[in-house]
């Protein structure tokens, strides 16, 4: 079985709006192990609608198409996919009296076009709509199996793990079970990853190995495929392992996790306290960590310190440091981390110093990066970062790489 | 014209990541007033590749491929291109030697598949990519437009901007002009917005007027058609001059602004400086204004005093003060301000204080919040908030409301 997800609307056309529908559909299909082919978006257009359809049917088993089941005339979905197939609209009563019911309560008249959103394809297996008026419809039709869902994610998404994942895998008699494992990377680009595992990518069958990069980050998708649960895990374990020994030195975390999702649960775990002094990331990484939900038992405070003055008055960087090496050096980064570390009484000091342009500063290029760590009973350290791209991107990634560098150290000691 | 917009990656029918590309670009046809019929997604696999294309071109004059421009296996949108047309790929020097200048500035030995990201099609326009290494390309071959972008849409974004809306221009020829202008509220609602404009709303046609909300703003985009430049002007003005009548209260800037841009232009033109003491919003303040290229030169430095210990020993809030009216307080709220002014010898200092959640805070709820606003030789003010929503949504937008505030006062004082 493969399927097509026809989103119909033409606010998605304009641009007003994502696909995300779309997105959320295909990543239930891909849990049950239905290949999704194509993606299409196609207006509030019976005759663009009608192409749609006839182009899917050639390439899909399973069509789903999302949006154009409400009230207005705009709304043609079901009408449309009537014309298509031949199969009358009729009112399904308990959706009718639903309608109507909702009207009695809110002592309000029933608008006529209301009516609408509870006729059906003859046939079809009702969807209920648990929240919202307009039900969905999952219809098996000559080689094709059909489903008509909502087109507000708030009505779509219950209505897709309430009713149309059970009805898929009902369907598809499912003996096979499909499991994946997401591995996160720092500090590695997508193509020197690559490089380093491109036997296992070229040999890869089952489990299945998808990389992708974002925003200085690789992750690598495992899926496995099999009739065991057993089985499936051990084939996921035996890659991970391989994976780990050539660039398990980058590794991060599973999932949907992020760097500074990870730092805070170490630095809670053993129980250590934070503090950060910024240069160039301007607060960026003190903002990543306090966003986290009980940050405060761990992120003491920072300083922002945005100009040398601030560097000197209130973090008591020496003048003469940064008049002798610049705040672009080793040294004041160092210097930042330790007084940070002190002023704040917390364990651990972090600091971030650098250009992040689009100017040079003190004759360093942008992307000229120094990241401190002062940990309490440890020699201070300072990294060195080369980088490029946009202000924006060297931000990111100084903030990234002192999550990284800092949770790397604290499982070296732990 | 119209166009059909394919998006090329395995990993957006997987539902890893939604088609925003398809959004942005679809946008900016809208505006040109190019038709966009169909979106498509198709994955990494030449064939299905193909046969999208075939559909493609049966109902579309512009197509818009995104995507699989990147140096590994899996990427194949112009390498599909090339063999669909019978159009070779060559090497592209400009694209090649930034390719080569990368690697040798950050040492780096260069993996051999990034060379690949510099092949284009033979004869194409090529566009600069400004964010990354693989180029676009834009094709005139016999009917059809095509247009190749990179999937990133930090990549994509700028090159569709800066290359893309100026190539569709050029080709279009347009004779009849259409214009937006956007306006941007804050700190009022979308509802009462309309309710406010409601006449404006319902006689619209040109220039037409689409209310957008998102994450506590309101935007209005007025889009008027016209053969004259003049006279399409005169239109948007003069609606412009009835909307500001209603609600230009709430107003703050055009187009692609923010507010904390807009606090950043006017405190650069008046030649203040700030700094700023957070509590609730951990850097959010800071983040965003420096994150503002030129920040130096107005934005200080901040104190981030998570910890009640840092706002007393870093800060110098009176530990009376605290235990008399606690943090979450108009008082700590003003003298949060008043210290880092005079800390960070700034012209203003702005503070946060309250409470984020998800918990409570000194029997306090979550959403109680004290914007605090001391101004060089003015009284110290504290402002009080009552908000709903995620962590999140409260951070950011007591970090808006303190922009907008301080925008407020110093557009009284000029």
């Amino acid at each position: 079985m493969n399927a097509e997800i026809i989103a119909v609307g033409s606010e998605l056309l304009l641009g007003q709006i994502a696909n995300t529908n779309a997105q959320f559909i295909s990543e239930y299909l891909a849990e049950m192990g239905v290949d999704v082919y194509y993606h299409t978006v196609v207006g509030d257009n019976e005759q663009r609608l009608l192409d749609a359809l006839n182009v899917a049917e050639k390439r899909a088993s399973l069509i789903i198409l999302t949006g154009g089941l409400g009230p207005t005339k705009d709304d043609l979905t079901k009408e449309t996919v009537s014309k298509r197939l031949g199969i009358p609209l009729i009112y399904d009563e308990p959706s009718l009296n639903f309608i109507k019911g909702y009207y009695q309560k809110v002592n309000k008249e029933m608008p006529q076009n209301n009516k609408k959103q509870a006729l059906v394809l003859e046939g079809a297996h009702v969807l209920k709509n648990d929240y919202g008026m307009a039900p969905g419809m999952a219809l098996n039709y000559h080689d094709h199996y059909y489903l008509l869902l909502p087109g507000p994610p708030s009505e779509m998404k219950p209505m897709v793990l309430n009713y149309v994942v059970p009805y898929v895998k009902e369907q598809l008699k499912m003996e096979e079970m499909i499991k994946s494992r997401v591995l996160r990377f720092f500090g590695i680009g997508e193509s020197k990853l690559e490089e380093d595992i491109l036997d296992l990518l070229e040999m890869q069958k089952n489990p299945t190995i998808a990389p992708l990069a974002k925003s200085g980050e690789v992750t690598l998708r495992l899926t496995a495929k099999g009739k065991e649960r057993n089985e499936i895990d051990e084939n996921l374990d035996h890659l991970e392992q391989k994976i780990h020994a050539r660039v398990g030195n980058y590794f991060y975390g599973y999932g949907e996790t992020t760097l500074p999702i990870e730092l805070m649960k170490k630095l809670t775990e053993s129980k250590q306290t934070i503090a950060a002094a910024e240069s160039l990331t301007g607060g960026l990484f003190s903002q990543w960590i306090s966003a986290i939900s009980g940050a405060s038992s761990v992120f003491k405070g920072s300083i922002v310190s945005y100009s040398n003055e601030v560097k000197m008055t209130v973090l008591g960087v020496p003048t003469d440091l940064i008049e002798k090496h610049g705040v672009v050096s080793e040294q004041c980064a160092k210097a930042m981390a330790e007084k940070v570390r002190k002023i704040s009484n917390t364990d651990i000091g972090i600091s971030f110093t650098g250009v992040a342009g689009p100017e040079a500063l003190e004759d360093h290029e942008p992307g000229t990066v120094y990241v401190g760590l002062s940990i309490r009973n440890q020699q201070t350290e300072a990294f060195s970062l080369k980088l490029s791209g946009t202000r924006e991107m060297i931000r990111r990634y100084s903030a990234n790489y002192g999550c990284y560098i800092l949770l790397k150290r604290l499982f070296k000691k732990s």
